[in-house]
């Protein structure tokens, strides 16, 4: 039941696409993550996740439109739909996910992370 | 997968203890509470909550000793752990949990809401 500062979690790391967990309940993971570039399109088959931008901006691609997040700002993409995200600039996110949740999910891949860092 | 921007929705609801439903997933809901003044002692039989400040300051009482909270910190208060938030500002709240939550758990009384509001 320790307090958990985003601030102080995000200075622990620099690399992109390399979610970090920062606390575990009912299940789920939340993670952060810094994104820029593209990512890989993927789905996921059973987990729906969200994703809260806390620094930057963050599109989401999907096959039914972008979702153009800005901080303060964050959605939820179902189970089994592709998305891929896109930053063009560094963006802080915050990501809520079951813990079985892998980043690339049914995609794979050399941006896989299979075992995510707890910081 | 419409976006949600939390300033937004905290815009539309201005009474205190009251927490609003904003997203789903995995079984979990996304609510937004305003806090203001000392909530009840009370624990979850089965779900763990998580408690993110996003404006003002929060102190969430536990009987292992108090947890500060202030914008940009959160903290996860275990099923089965006795809690009582207390904001001597107003402060606006994410919350995290099982969407069998109830928010004042086992203890009930006059500040339960037994269907929160979808926003």
């Amino acid at each position: 039941m320790k307090k958990i500062n985003l601030r102080e979690k995000l200075t622990r790391f620099q690399d992109h696409w390399n979610p970090r967990i920062v606390a575990a309940l009912n299940g789920q993971h939340v993670k952060l993550v810094k994104m820029k570039g593209e990512f890989v399109w993927h789905a996921h088959r059973e987990e729906d996740e969200l994703f809260l931008v806390l620094d930057g901006a963050l599109t989401i691609e999907t096959p039914s439109g972008d979702i153009r997040l800005e901080a303060g700002e964050f959605c939820v993409i179902p189970h089994g739909v592709e998305h891929r995200p896109v930053a063009e600039n560094e963006a802080h996110v915050l990501l809520l996910e079951p813990d079985s949740t892998r980043n690339t999910g049914i995609a794979g891949g050399d941006k896989t992370v299979e075992t995510p860092e707890w910081i």
